[in-house]
């Protein structure tokens, strides 16, 4: 008997359709021969479909999409600065509604430092933590406005909101990921100056961590954050953050573990209620678009996320060591984007 | 004709009187017979204080610490998780509303990485910028609060507010400054996220560009801010954002130029109408304090700023220029806060 499942495959603008075909066949071969079948529809979504048809993201391709037990997405947005995107902010209108109406309460930014990868520090350690990064609420929920805008007596304002539903549920998923990893969870905010916002994190945190005795838990300012990233990353396991926090230090740690090239994130609703979404945390990078320079290797970690969410976890073990193999084995020669793909495809089938 | 300087010293909590005494050894010796007096006046504030008697900073401290020319800070805050001070709050209760009461709508943080200062980057190339981070709004300013407090139904808001007339003062004070050095500003915000906030910001910058047509302007992303700090920060000169990601880069940017040890601030009212506040950008260490293990150079800058700052453009350059010659000869061996002091004072009598 094989199981089917539907996959919504949005390759997305510039680099996001070079990787994302690079993920495809990466998730081909790990699935080769296997029970499984994936049904693949594309979604022609992004700054390109907005600039032919003036839109972002209908109901209409938001219930196709939820018709679906996963997403696999590419990159989406346009060329900076391009004057026919001025007021269309494809982030917001495009990832984030994705992120928010599917209830992607769980943003999973795992963060390793892979033998052989060079980075910018001069003595990383051992690099190995997970950010656990809300998804759908604080500074993100787009509750701001302006007044008198334009004019020099503008005020523009911008809420963060914060619920005790939304920030214990990602609080739990935190403290169980602990559980199955080294025991560790830092929380990461601001609490000496959001007193609001980041009490009820801290709050929360000591209420679940009550239920977790076995998980050591700890508590660092965003601010000092960022200087362990760079001085003393190893004594991270499993940080739990609000969306900003989350999405400022998930960057930071692409960079100290090789480039943004290798972060892969998913975009989780553990409920399962929606399909969950998973992504390089790259851009669209239009710079480079089209000439086979981008590294897939953060699309196809995404593809092994996307596996291991599926409870595909033998198939997601293979392609992530794939992965570590190919990187291993990687020199200075340049690569394009398909001879990465290729390489890590054909490791799967060997 | 000597001209007499009031100064009000708060040395603070932890390893702050330590450094700040160091810092008031090389002020002393820096304006050594000049025509220049400092009248000190010492104040008692921190947690510390807070223990002895329930206050943080009084109408009447304020008040005393208005009537003077500038402001020399250690650092404040006390142990953490000393339950005595659990509803004390020092930070937003004394150092955030010395800011905020005397309008240090520049918070001013040079970075820059001395030769022969060890830092995590492996190649780090040549760093010096600085931050012109906003002071007095944004996510700071307090405006938060929760319902529903304690239960499963809280929700807790906290609310960045920005206006032009506050926006637009810093962007000003950035390009000026900016106009003096390498001619290079770059934005950093999250305007693709927070689109008012960062709507503001992003015009107010579009429209002082237009009467500098001389300074290069350029726009960057908070996260992708923090990449560059670890991959390239080389690239930036003056940095202009907001209190929060000010924040944040700036302990990040103190840490890649070899650690928040070396790391300056002002806290500046260009106006004039209040007194301008110097101190480290590290907070105030209780688990090293008095045991003369600070590093006290963070300090000694920062009354390089002061200096600077009255005018006393000499003399400052003269603490920089000790600062600099100091720790081009320093050894693995450690030093004591105040041989780090001496030695650095004697320079300038030298
Ligand atoms: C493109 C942008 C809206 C997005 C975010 O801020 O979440 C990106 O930076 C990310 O981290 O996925
Ligand atoms: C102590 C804290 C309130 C302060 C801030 O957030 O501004 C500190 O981190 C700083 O950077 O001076």
């Amino acid at each position: 008997m094989s199981r089917v499942v539907k996959l919504a495959v949005i390759p997305g603008d510039g680099i996001g359709p070079e990787v994302i075909a690079e993920a495809e066949k990466v998730l081909d071969a790990a699935t080769a021969g296997s029970s499984i079948r994936f049904e693949k529809t594309r979604y022609a979504l992004g700054a390109g479909r907005f600039l032919e048809t003036g839109d972002t993201l209908t109901d209409d391709d938001l219930d196709a999409i939820k018709d679906h037990d996963a997403i696999l997405l590419g990159a989406v947005g346009g060329v900076p600065g391009d004057p026919r995107l001025k007021n269309a902010n494809i982030e917001r209108g495009l990832l984030l509604k994705l992120r928010f109406e599917l209830d992607h309460y769980v943003n999973l930014r795992p963060s390793k430092l892979y033998p052989g990868v060079p980075g910018p520090l001069a003595d990383p350690g051992d690099i190995d933590f997970v950010v656990v990064r809300e998804g759908t609420e604080g500074p993100y929920v787009g509750n701001g406005g302006s007044i008198r805008t334009g004019t020099p007596h503008e005020v523009a304002n911008e809420t963060s909101v914060n619920t005790a539903f939304g920030v214990e549920r990602v609080v739990r998923y935190a403290f169980d990921l602990a559980e199955r990893r080294r025991k560790k969870l830092t929380l990461v905010h601001k609490t000496n100056v959001l007193v609001h916002a980041g009490g009820i994190w801290k709050r929360l945190v000591d209420e679940v961590a009550r239920e977790h005795p076995d998980v050591t838990v700890d508590y660092v300012h965003v601010d000092a954050a960022t200087i362990y990233l760079v001085t003393n990353p190893g004594r991270f396991d499993v940080i739990v953050t609000d969306n900003l926090f989350g999405d400022i230090l998930t960057d930071l740690a692409g960079a100290v573990t090789g480039g943004i090239g290798l972060a892969a994130s998913g975009n989780i609703n553990p409920d399962g209620a929606f399909p969950s979404m998973f992504e390089p945390v790259h851009g669209s990078a239009p710079d480079i678009a089209g000439q086979q320079k981008a590294d897939p290797t953060a699309a196809i970690l995404s593809v092994s996320l996307l596996l291991d969410h599926l409870g595909l976890t033998d198939e997601a073990q293979r392609v992530t060591t794939a992965v570590e193999e190919d990187i291993a084995t990687r020199s200075t020669a340049t690569r394009s984007t398909a001879q990465i793909g290729d390489a890590i495809a054909a490791r799967l089938q060997a």
